[in-house]
């Protein structure tokens, strides 16, 4: 046998699994042996929601979330405030600002930042479709909620050139000491960032 | 919004990977988004392969292994010892000891364990097929490859006393200190059924 697995279904199926991130081979396997104790109905059940997956998932026109109608909850909400946007990279990051509950404007999702390492450009994300939503006007504010990382600064820095042009207020989120760590863990960057960044005590 | 996510089809497709063992609902959105970077083509061939999994998995009706064949690969090849059996839990304690180079006979796949606490008992496993096997006649040895917990003690000792009354040798893989460990990282129980079960020296 020239394979590592005794059936072509096996193989196949762990094949399947490992060409995700983070699933080595082992994991795989262990995954499609539970699948087979499980009842048909709900391994075939598993097999049907991917296999429209990318057809079912819908983007919200505006700001580019998933979503299941056209325009997402969050931009058909009267109540939140449309003139600040909240630019952040995709979808688990708007959860994530979300659930600080500390914002109550829109998103506007990239889908990515711009990575000449992985072949990302400009073109690649939302970011016309930014420059749109703030050349149609009604936006005071645009937020740059991107990682700190270096990628993420060289997207801030190619979207700030495309805005300054509007006139709208620009900002970026704080970066320092996180909240709860003792200073001697902090590492030497954020902690530098944090004294340059340092706010008059209210 | 009273659910985590904007999208229904988002939170099916998570829900579906947050049921398999050890993947929580980050890592399962972490696999879904992963999923919707990638060509419709190749997503939908995941799901396809596992809308039919449960079809396409056979199991050799000798050893029960998993199997393209009737009688799988191992089963079916002249060159091993039919007289040995080797009674495992599942395929991967097969690929397991296979990788091993020390076992020439055939297997035996139980399908599990005896585990009264997670409902499974000696009709759930492959037990009466394997008393089947030994009362047909040609095997000399059993050996019994379960892991050395309470459930597989259990049913070691369950199928000890199903096979007894075919005068076959019967044996138990040999359980001591892992090669290479030193004795003082060893767990008591290990190192006392190791000075038990000690060895003459050769």
């Amino acid at each position: 046998m020239n394979r590592e697995y005794p059936s072509a279904a096996l193989e196949r199926a762990v094949g399947e699994f490992a060409k995700l991130p983070g699933i080595g081979r082992k994991t795989a396997l262990r995954l499609v042996l539970h699948m087979l104790s499980k009842p048909d109905e709900e391994v075939s059940t598993f097999g049907r929601v991917f296999s429209t997956l990318k057809q079912d998932i819908k983007y919200c026109k505006v700001c580019h979330n998933i979503s299941d109608t056209d325009t997402c909850a969050i931009c058909a909400n009267p109540k939140r405030d449309s003139s600040t946007l909240c630019v952040v990279e995709n979808v688990q990051d708007v959860l994530a600002v979300e659930s600080t509950m500390q914002f109550n404007g829109l998103y506007h999702v990239l889908g990515g930042v711009i990575s000449p390492m992985d072949g990302v450009g400009p073109q690649d994300l939302q970011i016309a479709s930014l420059v749109d939503r703030v050349a149609a006007g009604g936006i005071n504010e645009v937020i740059l909620a991107l990682s700190p990382t270096m990628e993420g600064d060289t997207t801030n820095f190619f979207i700030s050139r495309k805005l300054q042009q509007f006139g709208v207020k620009l900002s970026v989120i704080a970066r320092g000491v996180a909240v709860g760590n003792n200073l001697e863990y902090a590492d030497e960057v954020s902690l530098g960032r944090s004294i340059q960044d340092r706010t008059p005590l209210k």
